[in-house]
């Protein structure tokens, strides 16, 4: 999480109604590591006291209040309006989330950047579009494309945070059983289904191949590999010395 | 949107406490086209009646409740818990969330899958985690990991319905101007710099290239190019008729 590029990010809510809704948001900025929100008129001049998002304080606490939008993106050189798809037919640029947020992320590289979202219930007014650069949309279903103010911060923010590669940068998977610990478990395996007179594969002829396959396909892990063998072991056991 | 693939996916949410963060899922759900949704011993058993999320009420309506996690994921073949970073110590795969988007989306071609997300305060249990294959993890910021139970929803289902290549497969932008009609504003505007003794560009020596890449690099949309040249037509006759 690239914290300095974060920090050039400007979230704008543009005349939020419910102050719950300017601390959803600030939880889900704290999230994904932005810090900067800036309020244009909200409906609720109390919405420091009325917040109660989990770890959203710090945000709300140090959030601007704006009296329009021109003073709130004023030191941003890139204005984005997050909108459904309403506002197709104003002949503004519009990209999907996954474009838009590749745009914005390069943007916040070297400078400031601002992510403006509408009311609750009227969005982005077309004011307000007049100050966007151009328009990001995320991808919902056209028949309900109306989200969730905060739902829509999660979204976009995770966009920005969204690593492609990071699927190689997972922490590290617990350690996989070795061969042998593996064969030591078929091994096993093998002996109790000898004992146990089980007859379906005939470990003779290519049944002892099957066992084996079998086994691979669990992907025992060293420690699960361990148990599974005592386990065996005592069951082995018990059928030994009934 | 392939609501036949999303048709796969069962979202169940456990112990939820709060009817209204159901509602707010199930906005989201229904937003990306997800319509499954399962209710493991929700806390509030009169849900159905306090929901009052913006097209959620579908979703709700047709919600199953089921007494246990086993029999809310009986015809799931694949099981993944969303979890914070706290359950790393148990051993359990855990992959983050672009990773385990491109996981889920594959298995969703041909089978079942369900994901599960614990209650708003404690996340999903151990005896939860045991039903999972794997867990999957929001890339949130460590010292803020902890989302809001639906922004959660939100963010995974997004993740499962992004489209890489998305952003070729754009709306259609609007209509550049042409070649002639940036040509004409060009004109326009260096009859304008020549009547009113503009001198920085010499226009006999490259300055009429400096114009030209100047007017390129504004990329004028065909319907503004002719606002353009229409204004700038009035200012021309403003100066020569003074």
């Amino acid at each position: 999480m690239n914290l300095e590029r974060n920090a050039r990010l400007k979230v704008v809510l543009i005349d939020t109604r419910n102050p719950l809704n300017i601390g959803a948001a600030a939880r889900a900025m704290s999230n994904f590591g932005f810090f900067e929100l800036r309020l244009v008129s909200p409906y609720d001049v109390a919405f420091r006291e009325a917040v109660s998002a989990v770890g959203a304080a710090d945000v709300v606490k140090s959030a601007a209040v704006y009296p329009d939008v021109a003073s709130a993106v004023r030191d941003c050189s890139l204005v984005v309006g997050a909108t459904g798809l309403g506002h197709r037919q104003m002949q503004h640029p519009l990209h999907r989330l996954e474009k838009a947020g590749r745009l914005i992320r390069r943007h916040l590289e070297s400078a400031n950047a601002a992510l403006l979202f509408g009311s609750e219930k009227f969005g982005l007014s077309n004011s307000d579009v007049a100050h966007c650069h151009w328009l990001a949309h995320i991808p919902t279903r056209p028949d309900h494309d109306s989200m969730n103010l905060a739902q829509a911060v999660a979204v976009c923010l995770y966009e920005l945070i969204r690593h492609p590669s990071a699927a190689r940068r997972l922490p590290e998977p617990a350690e996989a059983a070795t061969g042998e610990e593996v064969q030591r478990f078929t091994q096993l395996l093998e002996d109790l289904l000898q004992v146990s007179g089980y007859t379906d594969y005939d470990l003779a002829k290519n049944g002892s191949d099957k066992t084996h396959r079998l086994v691979r396909r669990l992907h025992l892990r060293a420690r699960d590999a361990s148990v599974w063998t005592g386990m065996l072991r005592q069951i082995l056991w018990k059928i030994r010395n009934p």
